[in-house]
Formats: C-alpha cells, sequence, structure tokens
C-alpha cells in the first residue's frame, strides 16, 4: 500500500454546522425531519469516497428552539434508514451510556450493523447537561460517575456482541441444529452498575464490533477513550494545541496493551468555502449577519455556566470561573480562544456560531486542502471530522472540490477498499473473547 | 363510502411462523438478519395492499436456538430500513414498557412516524417473562404492576408526542423565528413510575401520535386496551370464542369515553395455503415433519410453567396448575384447545407448532377467505394478524391468490386511500391535548 491515508468523517447537523444556517438561503429548514435531506447528505459523503457520516444526539431539548432549527430525528433510527440507500459510507450514531441500558444499545447496534452489512459505529457520550437527567427522573450524576458507569457499559457491551461467536449458527437443516449452543454464552455479568445475564439475542454483529468513537477531552475522558475507542472527535483551535493533544492521547494507549494507531484522532474543522478567498468570505458574511445576538449570549452562558445577557457585547469576555460537573475542555476552548484572540463578546459568539468551539477555516478549496494537510502531517491529525457551515451545499462544495485536490495530493483514497467502517479505517475485526474458551484437546 | 372493510396486517416473523419453517427447503435460515428479506416480505405485503406488517420482539434469547432460528433484528431499527423502500404500507414495533424509558420510545416512534411520513405504529407489551427481567438486573415485577407502569408510560409518552403543537414550527427565515415556544410544552410529569420533564427534542409526529397496538388478553390486559389501544391482536380458536372475546373488549370501551369503532380486532390466523386441499394438506404434512419434538415439548413446558419433558409424548396433556405471573391468557388457550379436541402431548405441539396458539386454518385460498369473511361478518373480527407458516412464500400466496378473493367479494381494498397508518385503518389523528390550553380572549 501507498503513503499513509487521511480519514474524513461528514458530521451531518441538521441543515448545517453554523448556528444560523437554517435562516440562509442555501438551507431548508424543513429538512431536518426528513429522512430525503439526510439520504442526499449520505449519497453526497458516499460520491466523495468519506469514510463515515456521524449524528450527534441529546436528550433534551437544548439550545433556544426559538431561533434554532432543532427538535429533529433520533440517530440509530434515522442511521437504519440511511443504510439503504448507501453501500459504503460509515453510520455513526451518539449514544449515551448514562440513560440507556447495555442490553438494549448492544442490540440496537448490533441490528444496525447487520443492516448495513458492517457499516454501524457507535460515538459514546456520557450526557453532561442537567437538562437530560430532568428527562428520566433523577440527578445528573457527577462527571466521574458518569464515566465510571461509561467503563462498565462498555464492557458488558462488548460481552453481549461476543457472547455469540463466529460460528454459533450451523443452520443445519437436515439435522435441525439451528446453532451450536456450546458457542453462544451467557455473561452473568455483575457489576457496580448493572447486572446482566445475557446472551443477546441478536447474533453477532459483521464488525463483530461496531467501531467505537468518543469525543471526550477531560482527563477521565482521554483515559476512557484511550482504553476503549477506535476513533475520536476532538475540537482544537490552533495546530499547537491539536498537536498536544493528539500526543496526549496516543501516549495513553500504551497502559491499555494497545498500539498507537488502534485509534484514530479526527480534530473538527467547519471549512467554509469559496471558488476564490472573496467569495469565501461573503459566504462567511452571510452567515455572520444572519446570527442572533441574543442567541448567541444565551449559548454561550449555557457553556461557560453563567448569564452573560446583562454583559455589554462590544466589551471583552469577562473573568469566569470553571464549572464542576459540565463539560471541562469545553469551558476551556472557549476561554483561551476569547483571551488569545482577545474577542470581544459579539466576536466569540461569531466564532463559536460557525462551528461551537471547532475551527473554522474560510477559503478556497486549496487553502482548506493545505491546512488539512498541515495537520495531518504534522503529528496532530489522523483525519479529520468535517462539520459544514450550512448542508447540503457544504457537504457537496466539500466533496466536489476539497475532496479532489486531497486526492490529487495522494492523501486520500479515490475509491473504498472495503465494505465496513472498520474497513474504511484500516482497523481490525476483534474476535470474541469466548473464543478463547474453545476446548483444547488434553 | 361502501360497506365495511377488512384491515389486514401481516405478522413478519424471521423465516415463517412454524416452529419448523426455517428447515423448509421453501425457507431461507440466514433471511433473519438480513435486511432484503423482510424489504421483500414488505413489498410483498404492499402489493397487496395490506394495512401494516407488524415485527414481534422480546429482550432475552428465549426458546431454544439449537433447534429454532432465533438472533435476529430489533424491530425499530429494522422497520425504519423498510420505511424507505415502502410507501404506504404501515409499520408497527413491538416496544416493552417495563424496561425502557419514555423519553426514548417517545423520541423513536417519532422519529419513525417522520421517516415514514405517518406510518409507524406500536404494539405495547409489558415483558412477560423472567428471562427478561434477568438482562435488566431487576426481579420481573408482578402482572399488575407491570400494567400499572405501562398506563403511566402511555400517559408520559403521549404528552411527549403532544408537547410540541402542531402549529409550533414558523420557519420564519426573516425574523428569525424558528419555532413559537409558546406552543411547545414541558411536561413536568411527577408519577408513581416517572419524572420527566419535558418538551419532546423531536417536534410532533406527522400522525400526532403514531398507531398504538396492544395484545393483552387477561382482565389487566383488556381494561388496558380499552382505555389505550386502537388495534389489538389476540390469539382466538372458535368463533365463538372470537365473538366473546369481541364483544367483551368492544363493550369496555365506553368507560374511557371511546367508541366501539375507534379499536380495531385482529384476531391471528396462520394459513396454509394450496391451490387444491390436498396441496395444502401437503405442506401441512411437510411441516410437521420438520418439527423436532424435544422441541415442541420444551416451548409448551415455557407457555404452561411446567416441566413436561418426561410426560409421554402419545399421551393426553396432563391436568397442571395455572402460573402467577406468566402470560394467563395463553395458558387458558392452550389448555382449552388440548382439552376441546383431547389431544395427545404430540398433537398438541403440532398444532402449536403453527401458530403458537394462534388458529391454523388450511386450505384453498377460497376456504382461507370464507373463514375471514365468517368470523369479519358474525362480529369475531374488524381483520386479521395474518401468520404465514412459512416466509416470503407463505405472504407471497396470501397476497397473490387469498387478497384477490377477498377483493372481489368487496370486503378488501384494491388501492390505499391514504398515505398514513391511521388512514389504512381509519382511525381519526389525534390532536394534540396543549391545543386546549390556547389562551381565550377574555
Ligand atoms: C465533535 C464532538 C461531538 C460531540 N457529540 C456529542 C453528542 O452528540 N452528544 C453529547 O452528549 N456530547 C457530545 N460531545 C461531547 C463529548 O462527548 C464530551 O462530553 C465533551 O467533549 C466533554 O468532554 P468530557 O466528557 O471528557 O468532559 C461531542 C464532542 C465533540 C468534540
Ligand atoms: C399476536 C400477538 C403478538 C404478541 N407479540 C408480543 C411480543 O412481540 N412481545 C411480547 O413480549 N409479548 C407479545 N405478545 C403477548 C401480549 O403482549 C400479552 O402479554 C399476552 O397476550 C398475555 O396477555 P396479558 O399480558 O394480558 O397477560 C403477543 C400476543 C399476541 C396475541
Amino acid at each position: 500500500m501507498a503513503a499513509r491515508q487521511l480519514h474524513l468523517n461528514a458530521f451531518l447537523m441538521g441543515v448545517g454546522h453554523h448556528e444560523a444556517a437554517w435562516r440562509h438561503p442555501r438551507a431548508e429548514p424543513a429538512g431536518i425531519t426528513d429522512v430525503r435531506h439526510y439520504q442526499r447528505l449520505a449519497e453526497i459523503a458516499e460520491r466523495g469516497k468519506l469514510d463515515s457520516v456521524f449524528l450527534a444526539d441529546g436528550l433534551a431539548l437544548w439550545g433556544n428552539v426559538r431561533h434554532n432549527a432543532l427538535g429533529g430525528l433520533e440517530p440509530l433510527t434515522l442511521l437504519a434508514a440511511l443504510a439503504t440507500v448507501t453501500e459504503h459510507i460509515g453510520l455513526i450514531a451518539t449514544v449515551s451510556t448514562t440513560y440507556n441500558e447495555p442490553f438494549h444499545v448492544a442490540r440496537k447496534f448490533a441490528s444496525l450493523d447487520h443492516i448495513s452489512g458492517g457499516r454501524a459505529g457507535w460515538n459514546i457520550v456520557t450526557s453532561a447537561s442537567e437538562a437530560e437527567a430532568r428527562n428520566f427522573g433523577v440527578e445528573r450524576p457527577a462527571h466521574k460517575e458518569r464515566y465510571d458507569r461509561a467503563a462498565e457499559f462498555l464492557q458488558v457491551v462488548t460481552e453481549l456482541w461476543d457472547s455469540w461467536e463466529d460460528g454459533a449458527i450451523l443452520g443445519d437443516r437436515r439435522s435441525g441444529d439451528y446453532a451450536d449452543t456450546a458457542r453462544i454464552h451467557a455473561l452473568d455479568h455483575v457489576g457496580r452498575h448493572f447486572r446482566v445475564r445475557g446472551p443477546l439475542n441478536t447474533s453477532r454483529p459483521p464488525q463483530g464490533h461496531p467501531l467505537l468513537v468518543q469525543a471526550g477531552s477531560s482527563e477521565d475522558g482521554k483515559e476512557f477513550a484511550a482504553r476503549y475507542a477506535e476513533a475520536v472527535f476532538t475540537a482544537q483551535q490552533t495546530l499547537q494545541e491539536g498537536q498536544e493533544f493528539y500526543s496526549d492521547l496516543k501516549s495513553r494507549l500504551g497502559r491499555y496493551g494497545r498500539r498507537a494507531d488502534e485509534l484514530l484522532i479526527l480534530p473538527g474543522i467547519s471549512p467554509i468555502i469559496g471558488s476564490t478567498e472573496r467569495e469565501a468570505l461573503q459566504l462567511e458574511r452571510e452567515l455572520e449577519e444572519l446570527i442572533i445576538p441574543a442567541y448567541g449570549v444565551q449559548q454561550l452562558s449555557g457553556i461557560l455556566g453563567v448569564d452573560l445577557s446583562d454583559h455589554p457585547l462590544d466589551s471583552p469576555l469577562p473573568e469566569v470561573a470553571q464549572p464542576a460537573d459540565g463539560q471541562q475542555s469545553r469551558f476551556k476552548l472557549v476561554t483561551d480562544l476569547a483571551r488569545r484572540e482577545r474577542l470581544t463578546l459579539r466576536e466569540l459568539i461569531g466564532r463559536l456560531a460557525g462551528g461551537r468551539g471547532h475551527r473554522v477555516v474560510t477559503g478556497t478549496p486549496e487553502r482548506i486542502a493545505d491546512q488539512i494537510q498541515e495537520w495531518f502531517t504534522s503529528g496532530a491529525a489522523d483525519g479529520f471530522n468535517i462539520m459544514p457551515p450550512v448542508l447540503p451545499s457544504g457537504l457537496a462544495d466539500f466533496v466536489d472540490h476539497v475532496v479532489p485536490e486531497l486526492q490529487a495530493r495522494g492523501l486520500f483514497r479515490t475509491e473504498y477498499g472495503g465494505r465496513t467502517l472498520r474497513q474504511n479505517y484500516g482497523l481490525a475485526r476483534p474476535a470474541s473473547r469466548f473464543e478463547q474458551k474453545a476446548p483444547v484437546a488434553s
């Protein structure tokens, strides 16, 4: 095989990642509950030979629906509908470990993996908001507690996927033996958070385990990723921060007996693309003008855990203290950005509106490709999480103009090499842990 | 409109309802995890203008996988994949209220309803088996307790579907008002089983409420159906039992302020179809010969809650006592059947293998149509739950030979009249309960 290859994931966020995308003439806000909108996005991504598409999720109506296009579809259900109109592209759904049961989650991902012929991926989240806890009748568990539950959750789910060994199904019509029951295993898991008997009632998924993706950035989050994740989404603003995060996370894998290349790091990038620099800046400006400042202030207040609604828009961000149990890394990223670039509240809101803390790169396809190449070749990324400001147009622009540039530079595939999500990402298919226990002749 | 019309649901059970279906040459056992198998079934059902397809579900690997094709797909995930290849047919998924959270269930059905353009239905079950409880780390709740939870579950889920009023989305790009927040409502539900804040984070489903289906047969089950269900599946062996169940259940609706025609009763029927009587009997015999008696005894022992593995196959069923918290109605149905027809254990197993207690009718398309017509016109059914012994062939036979017969008799539609599942069943779309609370000029 040739040189090291980039991996590209399309982060499909409603009608676009820019907060005001739904107001832009290129967006169609009704798309957020229209399966054809998402099918079109998946088809565009597959046309560009991208590794995967990804849907984020939360378990509450957060943000302010007065000014933003919220109320979309549950990711697993939606991805099953996308599986049938695509052939190669991976399908990554977000599911929380804090408000779910491992048996259901194992089963749904196993089902999506069967339905898609081995293209399912799970973005594992622990649900940081209080609003989510209130929809499940509980107090939001502390950050550490959420990750503790997540670790046990992963142990149970992967064991359920393993509970049918690969050769368990015989399908022998003549003898009437459908399965070799010696190769289907109970778990009898008893832990701090879960008691699960098993086995799963869906047979082993084509990928063995659907791909495990994660995006935690705290200490607990990074340890969790180093132990379980195979791909990591992250928000990094500068090359240096990107490099630090990359080497920090990769260095943690050894502790869990893993090699550095068993986990791929994909920083987010929101590309605002124009055929000229001027055209790109024009699109950026159009979007900025659609921002509703009061909405942005409210969003930022949420991230920082402090009410900024009375703060003057054209003064610098005030000093604020870090909250205890929220998204610690997002707090740091936003306050660092404001300090580093000496941004006023209005400017900061404008910057966040584009990518909610992710890096926004505005320019020609060549400039975007340069940025991608630089991070990829200088130890900051194994690939990128592409977050188009407006959908579908921003994804089509990326696929039709940036992807060919990356291909011309020999950085990105021109054809799919396999059929599964693991194959797209160049990751191995895990064996069932129960295979080990096969009887040995004595 | 013309005369009263039949409703037909296709119950899609793996590769067939007959226990030994997977061994039959017309079945392809690998179909149970193959989305194309189910897509083909849905397309056949739609070709026959059926009202809906339905997938059962359980939350444990029950039955004996050694001799039966188990380990299939989770229904909601699968139905989302069927939504994209069909246009008219309803999509009914089984989900348990005992081991789920209302917020998740409301959201997934709302999503499926959006994805399918208003064709989602929910078969509400309370999970009777102990095996299921063990996958969720709890003791199986008592029968009454399960229905108590189910009732509160329904209250919360329907309220979540109502939480966005129909006109809540404005999508006004110019003003930046995406939604009218006065028409999106928190629930602040606090009950015995659940505390749920709301609103839902998926907008109101096209049908208002996805169709509510149920199949309980105990006193609690029937009261629950009378209060909430819009379609009921039931297993009835004789016309007289069918009539009794029908008038019993319909008579209960008034208590909840409902009319008798707001709930449709669909007894199960497993049609073994041949172009001649002889051909049908031949197929029945082929299937019988594939039964593995030990497997049948084990299944029956499970239904009756008593171990029959040492009982001689060619003696009558012994007297057994009814268990406390299982499926009470299924126990009665099976013991009545054995007594009424004086069946040996082997014969009883043969009868149950065909339809697990549902009525098996063997014969020509005319004879099957006669049976359907008789029940439909003598107060035992509003339609039927069709349970083909082998899939897809048994469904294709029904659609290609029995449906035209029913159409020729003026009993069944020749074209779809609407686009939603509610329209197929002739049921009204409910308004949001929050519409009532609109401010009135004073
Ligand atoms: C690209 C990206 C996507 C994310 N998607 C989700 C999501 O869909 N749902 C969610 O609850 N959290 C999501 N998160 C938040 C992370 O899961 C994580 O909680 C956050 O980065 C804070 O890190 P920590 O959990 O280690 O404190 C996302 C984060 C990133 C960077
Ligand atoms: C046609 C039919 C389909 C059913 N499907 C399911 C199912 O998918 N999952 C399940 O747990 N129970 C299923 N049941 C069981 C019923 O939900 C119910 O529990 C059973 O009829 C016993 O009634 P009871 O709950 O009132 O005691 C089904 C019953 C019938 C008649």
